[in-house]
């Protein structure tokens, strides 16, 4: 579409979109800049993955979900789309939220795209990030200089036994690197065997963070053998953080920080 | 050391450490919980990472800068880790102020074992990280689903050439996957050779992002075979990121993007 479309907007001014990441749950890991953009949105877009705190903070009467717009002949990413164009030729303020930040695996690289090609103006606030954040509050950092000089994420969804699957575990296994799978509840028992087929070892140190910052989060802990026994035993659900590596391994570290800070901690 | 060393602390009553992220370096990145617990702070530990606009926002009164004290026999992060504890043995509350977050190549992990090891309480409060911001802030998603399932954060300061390097150049490269590299504008020559001599096109997009989110943030782009070139014509210098892949490269949504939100664009 071309900048003619922006003659239909209503009074000519058309608003603006906002991309904004919320962190992983807990209202206070918010930005300054995300709560601010929160109070002076006409309108926030939102799923359910920012959690029921954030949320609830917000009035109803501006919130959006677009979460469960899924059926029909359009798919909720679709509907989300066209939603923010309308929205913003009407001449709105729009936050468009997104669970941690809006680039990681959240779509808001297609979000921004379309408004793009439809000459919305809009702007990407960074959030904190649930792969890095998870495992921080579990007491386990991402990187560590005795163990790791890289960190990887990947989204753990698709099928690692399927030729046409993108995600390279192998290459991953390669990189001696810390690996953190978003997404990657279900598919827990294929991915951690082809990383044991990759050549990572069986007793590989792997954490679950299930709901990280939620006020109900949960932590398991195990090995590329046993972590799906621990999944199945603890009833891991989504939305829920695997890291796998040595960083994931200090359990002396993990419990101390624990004792300290969190509940809900749950021995594998 | 054990915990009969509490009771050389002050009133027998230890204060409490705060390992906080800071952010890129825009103060209305600050999350709500790093805002407050910097008011309430007794002492602020920082480097230059965070920024001038947000230690600019902090009481000189309160801060230490801990990033100048390399020389003589010790290490800066081992005066630095020293004094996390001294201080809260004096019953201070302390944050330690690193820029990003502090568990992603900031050495947090190191400080947090350390306090553990002498029995300090203290807590992780993550921050929004420059790997993902940076990029974005100059319209650059880390994942997208047309380009990538995975995004790897790499250190750039070792030199690839050396044996010894932790860093598997090959693995990450067949990982198909962006890669972000941080501490890497001096050893850009190498990790870039190494990545083509893995298989890596030359013509793989690359793009630099300087001091992301600070007044003066710049961006500059090019290939695997330019980027040497457009780093030395600009003067990128550090604090930068580099991200190379497939989402580095879409000029256009990059440049509308720019246009929108951002000065100081330098073309590559
Ligand atoms: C579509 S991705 C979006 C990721 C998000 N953009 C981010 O930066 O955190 C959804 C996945 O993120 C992870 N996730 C998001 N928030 C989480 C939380 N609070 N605790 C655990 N995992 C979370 C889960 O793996 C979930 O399946
Ligand atoms: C020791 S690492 C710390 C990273 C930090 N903990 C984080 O999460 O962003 C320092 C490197 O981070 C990157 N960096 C940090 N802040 C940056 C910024 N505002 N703009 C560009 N790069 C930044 C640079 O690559 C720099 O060399």
């Amino acid at each position: 579409m071309s900048g003619a479309d922006d003659a239909d907007a209503a009074d000519g001014a058309d608003g603006m979109v906002y991309l904004v990441g919320s962190g992983p749950g807990d209202p206070e890991l918010l930005t300054l800049k995300a709560r601010r953009l929160v109070e002076e949105a006409d309108v926030v877009l939102h799923d359910k993955l920012p959690g029921p705190e954030i949320l609830g903070s917000i009035p109803e009467a501006k919130r959006e979900d677009v979460g469960k717009r899924a059926g029909g002949d359009r798919t909720s990413q679709e509907y989300t789309n066209d939603r923010l164009v309308e929205l913003a030729r009407e001449g709105r303020t729009v936050v468009r939220l997104k669970g941690g930040d809006p680039f990681v695996f959240g779509r808001g690289g297609e979000e921004a795209e379309h408004l793009v090609a439809h000459g919305i103006p809009f702007e990407y606030v960074p959030g904190v990030t649930s792969p890095i954040a998870g495992p921080g509050v579990a007491g386990i950092p991402v990187t560590h200089r005795d163990h790791t000089s890289s960190v990887s994420f990947v989204t753990g969804h698709e099928d690692p036994t399927k030729p046409e699957s993108m995600v390279e575990w192998e290459a991953l296994a390669a990189t001696g690197g810390t690996i953190v799978v978003l997404m990657g509840v279900g598919k827990l028992p294929d991915y951690t065997a082809a990383l044991r087929d990759a050549g990572l070892a069986g007793d590989t140190p792997v954490a679950l963070i299930e709901r990280a910052t939620w006020p109900d989060q949960r932590v398991a802990t195990g090995t590329l053998d046993t972590i799906v026994d621990v999944r199945d035993r603890e009833g891991i659900e989504p939305p829920a953080i695997t890291v796998i590596g040595g960083v994931a391994g200090a359990r002396e570290r993990v419990e101390a920080f624990l004792a300290n800070e969190l509940g809900g901690y749950e021995d594998g």
